[in-house]
């Protein structure tokens, strides 16, 4: 039994209030995958690369325990890039130039070995691209995760609302739920996307911390308060590789144990944000990601005595 | 021992996108007395109104252990008038009539029988009276608490910068919190704040809740997701109240014990908001308060396993 992620593996290069980056190595799967194998393995990575993504990042994956063999190289393309920048608030960002390259004629093939997959992780693509892993599963997974943006909400809804049938939790970002559901209350937004399919929606609210609902439950996730967010690129990514990874390792899918995942998953991205791209998940060890849950445990602990008179 | 509470008494006109009030009673201190006279009593309110401020309402007020000594009534003026419009976000609003009336010339003097305050509650006003009432108090109470706005940091900084000097624990938004350190981080805005003088900082951030600081150390409180806002108009006076009630009810004033009363506040926050006005809070009773407390508890609870094997 196994995590499937599926997801760009990329190049990106990123502007922020701090800095620009070089053509540095991105994208949503490479992401969940640094983020997740912390938890978790094996991971089956499932993606498309061109001849100019380095050899080098798909071989430390590998000995992270990511298995390759769904990663199709397209020797004579170009892998996909995308170049943003930042603005002050780090909540918005203006994209800059996109190549699709490699995913603009994309087409997943899942091999034998992913077939035994438990948890299917969707990462940000074409609802038809994640549609097609979807239907080339010989079983259903006990859980389908679901990430996705406005623009698909903008060029592919036919796609997304068929796809949104089949997925177990959907992760969208605030103003991705209100776009989706015509719904400005995020509690009414809930309601009415959680009607559309998945029995669990997650909110992701940048530094305002993440909210997870399931029928007439809620729960809030802090984002830690933190003095330079350097550069939030793959956060969203980082934070769902975090989420399935401990729900892969827990082997545990309630409500309940979705909480605690919220909750790595959002130190995981806490992290991400520190460094440029991937390097900071590079450097972390299990005593960091230790140190980092800690925090957030002490982050909104609380005890408030019920039982006496007040006045 | 008590809990001094100094602001204004006033009339509020509301336009929501939900709807518009009449001229309704309002004023941070009327919303700070209705909170806190859930946790502690005797309230010592400090305030002035015109001949047109129903009678009825200090009446309430002081059935509930609001002592109305320090309050002025001048017969022949009129209230404090403030109207404005909420956007659909809820979080900004344009005012659209401010009529100072009692406050222009208000000369605060504090009565002999609200010397042993214990809590001071600086409730949002000009920042020469709130420093008016501190030298007025022959001992200095155990805690000062103190909410502003950008206005004042706009027309009154040089005030306002002693004035924080004297005090315990600021209240801003986060807005204001940028604005008077001059810093996008709310850390490192968190740490020029503290530097002016406030040993404890609060930033309340609306419907993403709010954040304790305290040297190094910081506490997340959320904000209840909530289907309807229907006025926010005295949300912020409403949870200074929660926060100093609960402080002035368990005498404790500890960094542990601020979480609590932070929780409290945000618990009384979050009914206020429900209805126009102060019109939730008069209907509130203790057990109301309790669920809504243990719906914060369950909010944000959460378990990890820390000490396991992961991969």
């Amino acid at each position: 039994m196994s995590l499937l992620v599926v997801g760009s593996m990329a190049f990106d290069a990123i502007e922020t209030p701090f800095g620009k980056s070089d053509k540095i190595i991105g994208g949503a799967a490479t992401y969940i995958a640094w983020s997740a194998s912390n938890f978790t393995r094996p991971i089956k990575q499932l993606s498309v690369v061109g001849g100019d993504f380095p050899r080098e990042e798909l071989k430390i994956l590998e000995a992270r325990g990511v298995a390759m063999e769904g990663v199709q190289v397209k020797e004579n393309e170009k892998s996909f890039f995308w170049s943003g920048r930042y603005h002050m608030d780090m909540n918005t960002r203006d994209t800059l130039e996109t190549q699709l390259n490699v995913l603009g004629n994309f087409r997943p093939v899942v091999p034998d070995s992913y077939q035994d997959c438990e948890i299917l992780m969707l990462g940000n693509l074409a609802p038809s691209i994640q549609l097609s892993v979807i239907s080339q599963l010989k079983n259903k997974p006990k859980l389908i995760v679901m990430d996705t943006m406005n623009f698909w909400m903008e060029t592919a809804m036919s796609d997304l609302e068929k796809l949104i049938k089949k997925v177990d939790v959907l992760m969208v970002n605030d103003s991705e739920a209100r776009q989706l559901s015509g719904q400005y209350s995020l509690v009414s937004a809930a309601k009415a996307i959680m009607e559309m399919g998945p029995q669990y929606l997650i909110i992701k609210k940048g530094e305002h911390g993440a909210l997870l609902f399931n029928d007439d439950k809620v729960f809030f996730a802090p984002a830690l308060p933190l003095e330079v967010v350097f550069d939030p690129t793959g956060a969203g990514d980082t934070f769902a590789g975090g989420f399935v990874g401990h729900l892969a390792r827990t082997k545990d899918h309630s409500f309940e144990n979705m909480k605690s995942a919220i909750i790595v998953g959002s130190a995981m991205a806490s992290y991400c944000v520190e460094k440029f791209g991937t390097a900071r998940l590079k450097e972390l060890k299990r005593t960091d990601i230790d140190n980092r849950i800690q925090q957030f445990k002490d982050l909104t602990k609380f005890d408030i005595n019920l039982d006496t008179d007040w006045v």
